[in-house]
């Protein structure tokens, strides 16, 4: 454990140092070379592979499908909508250009997809019969970021972005609601683990051109807040720039309602943020790209941790064998441990001998237990399911005890210093807001009391959650 | 089936105006805004999906591992090495401004990114062991085509890009050659049902900086060729120009030995070219987003195809219902022929009464059968498995019917005409292919006379393919 923490800051030291190093140690991803941008290598891309096929599906089970819209927009394309174009104009990257010449009209590299899918939707809608029409992508964007930081804002990141267009605002709100708590709420507390905070964003935190923005806010280890995905409803702004139009069923012509929702590579950086202790990562079995590393301790014990990891693999558990006899135990253990395995099964002539294995569960206390070789299998998949639901409840603990309650906005930029404030909306109002910016903290998302999502910023009662963010 | 000939231009006609058809009508794919570029609709990327789900799959029981590394590329990385950059420079897309600035170095889009992948293989690989390292990417990359044609050659195309880098020319070759073989045409074959010609690439269609292409070759319907995937040895150019060096076992810095190998949405494009007919689409059933579907003649029926339907379901078939009674039913039934998908079944009141259904099989003959409602489920997952079987068994025996052996240059341009020639290599030489290219033709590819893979364009015996491509 030593050496680990000789290689990572500590985390209460530097936590965003903590992070830089996690991200190279566990080999997570490294810096591009154009500034801003991120390799993802095969462990954090694993990962990510995981992740987004467990939020594929749930997004195809509401009736979405994928499609791929191009990389190059006009750059006319994002003036149609005033909002939008003020929104990305500072982050964009524009090809002037290709083929040997100047183009005649710039491409913007998309930094998301409204508008090219908007004008789209115009040409593929025709009358109600078209509607809802629900579609997603798994794309590239790229956003010029001014304080660029690895998986949490990079000049390019991956993401899925879904489009929709619906016959009414209720239909277009109750789709944009769905994907927030079905589709991304469940990732998040399912699969990722990660306990979120679900609300409506101000008026000022609003995505460009959308008239709500619904945001699921997870906490860091350092006490700060982190934007894990959004939902906006985007009322008929797009649909009067790009005449996304329908026939009703009477037969008049209707503007449609759209919205637009999407999840990023920054989720992989909240799996770090919130997981990660200070001996490295720890990954929930149902994103590890390895859930169990069965570590051979001596040469002789190389076959028995084939077998082993045969056994473990045949009923579905994704397993890795570590037969690097010739190099260091110790060293050898503290790598599986920064890489957040869940499991480490270690097996040495001893073991064997005595017809054990000694399993270590890196997401509790990482102690050592020795269990029967015939009883290795169903331990290690007992394990896994008990260990994913104990990270949930480690991190609700955590959160819990970092948000106070508070009833002004001082108590607040205080209570934001090691943690989130929870205060009446009524006591912040847009003045406060602008105080709260001067510290660099933000209304990160309203609840009604009863944890519900508000229909407009100016319904009474409701409750401000407040932080830093990243 | 007249509905649908007269919304197609006929192949034999227009055979480039019925692909542009078939993608407008079976709804595929639209023209992006900017020119040359592609929108995959849903139904268009359903059949990528697969075929994506398809080919990773084989590439990681390759042991390559998946990663993504940026979009963007400094301008100098592509100049390091000269044949590359020589290669793709006419059509690189530049991003000269970004984030309301000119960059200091301006970024390329990559066209392909053996550069990138170049610098980090660099960075990662210090000793023998960790070699092979078996890299692979789904990306999207931008090469500016000056005369664009959707799926085949589109200004951004959808892909995926292996790298890879190893200890000795002999392991860098078995390698790119276990991916053409046991990847690529195990693909093409049995899930594309798309027969290939695998050779090699003589030197002057070589990829910019390898020092072999193997090339896998399908015919399309009109008798011309289609490059449906390669796999490259670059030999030691890419470890050079970007010091890809190792630590050998005998402690010597040695330089390593790289390959790179993709394909793309292309294939799509081979799918629609090699199966299609005067009627649309057909879609292999492997690859299928829709592998039957249940179409209710009237709402009585209705009832009656939501059950068959989930009967289908249960055995794991893709299976969509067609409810729309009150729309005319020659009309739908059409333009399931055009989407090409694998098998219709009709239900109505009187299929009802009789206890029978009524199948018809859009890859063989399109003939009706009736079918006793308690066998349709055996008589479905049969079809299924017999048709994507005959598919190949048909594109196999066209394919083996168009290649004419010749033996003069003259005799191999009048045959690529109507279809492929077969001619001794010897008898077309560096000048012949010259005398080749002023008729808008190209060697395809070099095979030894057992079909097996020369070691380089030299040896003696060799028999080139002659063909117009696309």
């Amino acid at each position: 454990m030593t050496a680990t923490r000789s290689v990572l800051a500590a985390q209460a030291t530097d936590f965003p140092r903590w992070f830089q190093d996690v991200i190279a140690k566990a080999e997570l991803a490294d810096n591009g070379p154009v500034r801003g941008t991120m390799v993802v290598r095969p462990y954090g891309y694993g990962i990510w592979e995981l992740l987004q096929e467990a939020m594929n599906r749930r997004i195809k089970a509401t009736g979405a499908r994928n499609a791929y819209f191009p990389l190059l927009i006009p750059e006319s394309y994002l003036q149609r909508e005033a909002e939008h174009v003020e929104g990305f104009s500072p982050e964009l990257a524009v090809v002037t250009h290709a083929g040997g010449k100047q183009l005649e009209e710039p491409a913007v590299v998309r930094p998301t997809s409204e508008t090219v899918v908007g004008e789209y939707l115009a040409k593929w809608i025709q009358s109600y019969r078209d509607l809802p029409l629900l579609l997603n992508q798994w794309a590239n964007v790229v956003r010029w970021e001014l304080r660029p930081r690895l998986f949490l804002r990079t000049t390019e990141f991956l993401w899925q972005e879904g489009h929709t267009a619906h016959v009414s605002a209720a239909d277009a709100r109750a789709y944009a609601t769905k994907i927030l708590y079905d589709v991304y709420r469940e990732v998040m507390v399912d699969v990722l683990a990660i306990p979120v905070v679900v609300g409506r964003k101000t008026r000022r935190e609003r995505f460009a051109g959308a008239v709500n923005t619904m945001t699921l806010e997870a906490m860091t280890r350092d006490g700060k807040a982190l934007q894990m995905g959004t939902s906006h409803e985007l009322g008929q702004n797009f649909a009067h720039a790009f005449d996304i139009g329908y026939l009703s069923s009477e037969g008049r012509r209707e503007l449609a309602w759209t919205t637009s929702w999407g999840s990023s590579t920054r989720m992989v950086g909240g799996l770090i943020m919130v997981h990660g202790d200070d001996a490295g990562l720890r990954v929930p079995p149902a994103v590890a790209p390895v859930q169990v590393v069965v570590l051979a301790v001596k040469d002789e014990a190389i076959e028995a941790a084939q077998r082993i990891a045969d056994d473990l693999k045949a009923v579905g558990l994704r397993v890795e064998v570590d037969d690097r006899a010739d190099q260091p135990f110790g060293r050898r253990a503290v790598n599986w441990e920064l890489k957040g395995v869940p499991l480490r099964i270690e097996i040495g002539p001893r073991d064997l001998a005595a017809g054990n294995a000694t399993v270590v569960r890196r997401l509790r206390d990482s102690a050592k237990t020795a269990v029967a070789l015939t009883e290795l299998t169903a331990h290690a998949v007992a394990a896994l399911e008990a260990d994913q639901a104990h990270l949930l409840t480690e991190a609700n603990a955590r959160q819990t005890a970092r948000i106070t309650g508070v009833s002004t906005v001082e108590e607040a930029i205080e209570a934001a210093g090691t943690g989130w404030a929870r205060i009446p909306y009524d006591a912040v109002g847009e003045q406060g807001e602008d105080r709260l910016g001067e510290s660099g903290i933000t209304v990160r998302c309203l609840q009604r009391r009863d944890g519900s999502l508000p229909v407009n910023d100016d319904e009474p009662d409701l409750v401000a959650y407040v932080a830093r963010s990243y």
